[in-house]
């Protein structure tokens, strides 16, 4: 009940406003200020980033790089003064040193303590740094701030070979996008095969063999052992357990490891997941602290295990969760069932929830059923294929996992099977399911309905 | 249990094949014979056809028409000989003159009875006839057989402008068609705007829209009054009630209606939709004999009001289920939700179950949500605008409907809807879900889920 401008005994007394302080100025920054402006309309509300800028889309990255967004400037979702017109302060460059949860306060930079009648936590991610020699040389980029993004769109001008480390989502998207820039590109990753904590062999496998005609060269089940210099203290390549790799750029995409440091120094516990940990209400062990985005941890709602590091449309929809709480509201955040999907090589690839492998892996049983089909009627000219495999729970046939390789409507799919997981749709649901078929846009059979009638046939036997 | 070439007493006697009569050759009928087959091994199957070919998708003539697609030949599903090899004997250009529901039997031309032990139904639909002076006239097109559209094919070759009458789907298709060969095309339609029974005037608004972008004029609330010959019997032009119209051609696409004259001969029972009435084998009234396709009626899942005159998919999912029970299988169809969705002008439009429109001409209560969302992100190249409108329950707020009109992803969003209205899928689900983003293929924010959160924030005052 704190208002700066209004102490004691001024005439302002009888307007008491809510002081909210967000620490991070991405997309669960944002999505929770603007929730609890949307909430009460007399909260102060203050964003302290560390960064020159506030609500860009750093998703949209690796498509200026590979050259299907013509520039930056449109990544940015609004001008500074749109958020001010909110009555949204934002302190950017503003580091938050500390946040003293018991006297609720947080400090920035050598001013006093700012006191905060409610915290959100939005403190984000980093990459793992590689702990091999050469870690530091000239020429590695860590794509995130989108500052540093532009200057090193300047340097990919130069750039004849690469390397990107590690196929996670980032990885595939940097894959495709140097392709498309005409860089000699490599592909470096300890798994057996692209996204392998999401994938099975069979799904990427498309995936791959198009990014080897885009003339990638892919390394997989191969560990980093080193980043070689030149004597410029210049990236020049780099060794690993299957040979020395030439190139002028690394592009680190290794794993999103929450930011925790400062939130757990003030007491938030963090998870088995490396995240702060939450309840539904996206609040903290901590009263009067919540937190949302890539720096909490999430139970997924298969497995109820916890889970972190999901897309900015998490980050967006947590942080509005906690900024409606944090300002006084009710609002519950469900269980994650992480619908996905992305344009990786020449194919749209996506899924939801489990794959084979991470299901095999985790000991979770399950049938399963697949489906080659069509994305439009099969005489209609650029009709795509759209294969689908579908996880289902032995008995009940709930579905439980979903991936799809095609060229049209994945996305959607995706978030269909998203929602049919999560309500206990069927395999004999989906075998039934109606589909529009017309011929420019729909065929006859649904490829999901088709893979839900091929898992009943194996059932059958 | 008959079998032609094996009298009682022969050798084969012991083989005891059934005779499975279909009548008609089209997506059921075709339908209908796979499944059977696919379900007794043995059964002798025999599909009568009026027609020339069975087993080519009618669907896809406007977009020949439209020249989407370069050839008719592309639209056959198979060649003869692929029905034979399967043990599908089809006979083409046969008519069945009756059937003898108690003797089961039916007859083909002058030929003797031909007995059969089940017999499936599926003689379709035909345009209604306009009722008007001068429907005799040469030039007018009842699109639906494709030995006739490849003659009428070269006759658009010499086409300046023509009367789409009615824009139901096939309408709607026409006049997009007729646009894209640049032909000056003029739609008649009695009801106030497109497709009215199923859309709402402001979903439909912006493909009305783009057909005048197209060239097209459209005559809503208009009744067609007479076709207009010139001295040689051929159409000069239609008379409505909103004044005279010159053209070179009519297009029928009037509302399909069933046939039924044959089956309701041999004692069918024919419902309130004027198809026949089928239990959810496809069972009729009549012991041995199945219908499917557009010559039967199906309950619709929310309001349970049997409807007819589906698309090529339910009457081919129809037929699957027809198949598989006379052959002396089990399954069972589900009651429909009808999504359906197409390409209408410069847009694809879409939706599942009611309108607003309909809905309140049925007394049904609703509550509604809207929202504008986008197909990508705000920044990719590309995007498209995706309108939704969600109906739902009031009180439980399950979803009963939902309209769409946008540039993307239509087919495949109304697909899930259908499945949420059948499984009982609410507003908070919808508002809650999660989705997909990555700049190419999503955006932020699903535009599903942002017309759920528009109810719910109205309901909510």
């Amino acid at each position: 009940m704190l208002n700066d401008t209004a102490g004691p005994g001024s005439a302002k007394e009888a307007f008491v406003a809510k002081r909210i302080v967000i620490i991070g100025g991405g997309a669960a920054g944002i999505g929770a200020a603007g929730a609890a402006r949307g909430t009460d309309r007399d909260a102060e509300i203050v964003v302290y980033t560390e960064y020159e800028d506030a609500a860009y889309s750093p998703c949209g990255i690796p498509y200026v790089h590979g050259g299907e967004i013509p520039d930056f400037e449109r990544l940015f979702l609004g001008t500074k003064q749109q958020y001010a017109d909110q009555g949204i302060d934002i302190r950017y460059q503003t580091a938050v040193q500390t946040i003293d949860a018991h006297g609720r306060n947080v400090r920035v930079g050598h001013g006093p303590p700012v006191p905060y009648d409610a915290l959100v936590v939005t403190t984000g991610w980093e990459y793992g740094k590689p702990d091999v020699p050469g870690n530091d040389l000239a020429g590695i980029y860590y794509m995130k701030n989108i500052r540093e993004a532009m200057q090193w769109h300047e340097v990919l001008e130069g750039v004849r070979s690469a390397v990107v480390l590690e196929a996670g989502p980032l990885g595939m998207e940097m894959v495709t996008a140097l392709c498309h820039r005409g860089i000699q590109t490599h592909l470096v990753d300890p798994g057996p095969w692209a996204l392998a904590m999401a994938t099975d062999p069979d799904i990427v496998a498309p995936v791959q063999e198009s990014w080897q005609e885009m003339g990638a060269q892919l390394h997989f089940n191969t560990k980093l052992e080193a980043i070689l210099g030149d004597d410029a203290g210049r990236v020049r390549g780099v060794a690993t357990s299957g040979g020395d790799v030439a190139c002028d750029l690394v592009v680190v995409c290794t794993h999103k490891e929450p930011r925790t440091e400062l939130g757990a120094a003030a007491g938030l516990a963090v998870g088995t997941a490396g995240g702060f940990i939450v309840d539904e209400t996206m609040a903290t062990s901590v009263p009067g602290v919540w937190a949302a985005g890539d720096c909490a941890e999430i139970p997924h709602g298969v497995s109820n295990v916890p889970i972190q590091g999901l897309s900015g449309s998490h980050a967006y929809a947590q942080g509005k969760v906690a900024g409606v709480n944090a300002a006084g509201g009710q609002r519950a955040y469900q269980p994650v069932y992480v619908p996905w999907a992305m344009v990786a090589g020449k194919w749209m690839i996506g899924g939801v929830s489990f794959s084979e492998t991470l299901a095999t892996a985790l000991g979770i049983p399950f049938v399963t059923g697949q489906a080659q089909g069509i994305s439009r009627a099969r005489y209609f000219p650029d009709l795509k294929p759209v294969k689908v495999k579908l996880l289902a729970e032995p008995g009940t046939l709930r579905l439980i996992g979903a991936q799809m390789v095609g060229g049209e409507g994945i996305k959607e799919r995706a978030d269909f099977l998203a929602m049919a997981v999560r309500t206990g749709i069927t395999l004999r649901d989906l075998a039934t399911m109606e589909n529009v078929y017309s011929p420019p846009i729909g065929a006859l059979n649904e490829p999901i309905a088709l893979a839900a009638q091929d898992a009943l046939a194996r059932l059958e036997g």
